[in-house]
């Protein structure tokens, strides 16, 4: 029985890798009744300060499970991140960003790496609590809860049994926060008690930063709070070849949201130039969270064949290692 | 006429490095006077919270320059950062942090890069603001104020405009945090109209810092604000090929304290096995600030035949990069 999903198309490149997606997702056997929302820059502009109305919030509660292209949010203006009122409205607490290197299909100076960062989606820094303290003087607060570490830390164990990883690292910065990042570390050590059987370490973020850029090999499972998994989970994808390739899953309670970890990219739209990859692996994600696992698999598959024959949007495209650069609407078609 | 500075040999490889480069200091002919003090770990234990006692913040205050071994703060306890303490009490707003491969000489991946990280050094999540909330919820303050952003990033322009440099970058996050980044962006903007022969650019910090990882040669001077420089410049250094390469000058209006980047590395201390590199680059920092530059190159030069012979320390040692596997002392005598 078909599956019924939320979908947005989005802003800039968006809807350009959202058709790609979806008729690959078409071809592959996908079983989905999609219900098309409109979110980001026009409704913006259309006065709605929130980028999404009523009734799109409406569907997305109601069908549980969101495909969602970049969105751009308006400069300026009281414009809040919609990306982030989701995250946050939806309860979508797990940012689950997978980083692999397709050596030597893709050219990266990381051919080892296999990493999967598993981002707090709802808290720290993102909590949006700022103001201004004086003239001269703004504040921004950093929020941290033992639920909040509970929840992400646990997910994050789970997913390492689930899918079989040896390891699970924490990055924060505990000798510096010794109360917020000290919460987190701290329930870190207490939850991975309970899975003797994952290797389980801990690293202050700047070093372990530096060691994920230089040698992203040593690391499999990464969890950490929601800022530093923002910066370090676009390092990652970025050096596995290109952002361009990482989809991600934002992971909650009742709903999931699948997406690229990219943005909107508007001075590249409507070229057939915009790599759907990062979308499409959003969507492989989607497929195996709804129970269509072999789907999931004959996309992948496809996937990997069209990238292993070395036809390549301009972003990934090498001398050397690709074969032919092709536009966004030929590479779904390979 | 020799100059007097403050020495402290602090702990864990400390005392190996500081020994290794105040010999090569001595032997280039540096006109020092130096006044030793005792920080860190033993001051800690002796029950000293703060690691420093009033007559080793007397000697600083007075000297104004001061040369530091990584030190270590005791695990637990209501231990605090001496290195955040010092940055605090004495000023020291700019935290400058140079990264340039040394390829063909050091194995990397990046043999084009020539960046250097300034990090602002006193405010944002520094400020050590910190508290429980409730029984589950904690918070810490992210402080950020005009004047800091002003210096800050009036130094970036400075250094760039004296050092020949090309472009100053700016990383934020003011998508998300529109008050706090918001305003170390807009003061960016504002100072960058004053410097119209350096070029300015901002990217959000998140992809800035994938691109930094992935293309570090497309950077030339990048500014940010305290977090964002802590992790970012340990990436930076970690892919020129090593930490223990990197040296850091810490800039206050009356002060200026010299430091490795990297930390005290307890578990190889005492085995001759450290990298004096990073401490010999502070090192090198401090003679060109307090105006023997002669000396400064002198000691350069020096470093990088060394380096240049293959004459390497266990951390950047390569099979067919390196040639001779040394020790501390000996990497010193070379
Ligand atoms: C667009 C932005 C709000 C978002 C974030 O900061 O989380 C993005 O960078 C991401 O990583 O999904
Ligand atoms: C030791 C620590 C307090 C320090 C910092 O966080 O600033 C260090 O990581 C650095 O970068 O100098």
């Amino acid at each position: 029985m078909a599956r019924r999903i939320t979908v947005a198309k989005g802003d800039g490149i968006g809807p350009e890798i959202m058709g790609a997606t979806l008729m690959i997702l078409a071809a592959a056997g996908a079983q989905l009744d999609i219900d098309e929302i409109e979110v980001g820059e026009k409704v913006y502009l259309a006065g709605n300060t929130s980028g999404i109305s009523l009734n799109s919030w409406n569907s997305i509660r109601s069908n549980k499970i969101f495909l969602k292209a970049p969105i751009t949010t308006p400069q300026g203006g009281g414009y809040k991140s919609l990306n982030v009122t989701m995250r946050k409205m939806l309860g979508l607490y797990a940012n689950v960003r997978p980083c692999t290197s397709l050596h030597p299909f893709v050219k990266t100076k990381h051919p080892e790496m296999d990493v999967v960062i598993i981002r707090e989606n709802e808290e720290d820094l993102y909590a949006g609590i700022e103001h201004q303290q004086t003239d001269e003087v703004v504040q921004c607060l950093k929020l941290i809860s033992r639920p909040g570490c509970e929840k992400i830390v646990r997910y994050a164990f789970e997913y390492a049994r689930q899918y079989k990883r040896r390891k699970v690292s924490c990055f924060t910065k505990d000798n510096i926060m010794k109360q917020t990042d000290g919460l987190f570390h701290q329930v870190f050590k207490e939850v991975a008690t309970e899975y003797p059987d994952i290797e389980n370490e801990h690293w202050i973020v700047d070093i372990g930063a530096a060691r994920l850029a230089d040698t992203p090999e040593v690391f499999d499972v990464i969890v950490m709070p929601n800022l530093y998994g923002d910066i370090l989970s676009d390092v990652a994808a970025q050096i596995t070849g290109s952002v361009g390739l990482a989809g991600s899953a934002n992971i909650g309670e009742g709903c999931a949201m699948f997406e690229a970890i990219h943005g909107s990219a508007p001075l590249i739209a409507g070229q057939n130039l915009a790599n759907p990859s990062g979308l499409l692996q959003g969507a492989i994600m989607m497929l195996n969270h709804i129970g269509q696992a072999d789907i999931a698999q004959k996309v992948q598959n496809a996937w990997l064949k069209t990238i292993e024959e070395g036809i390549h949007t301009a972003d990934i495209y090498k001398e050397g290692v690709s074969k032919q650069k092709v536009g966004t609407r030929e590479f779904a078609q390979a």
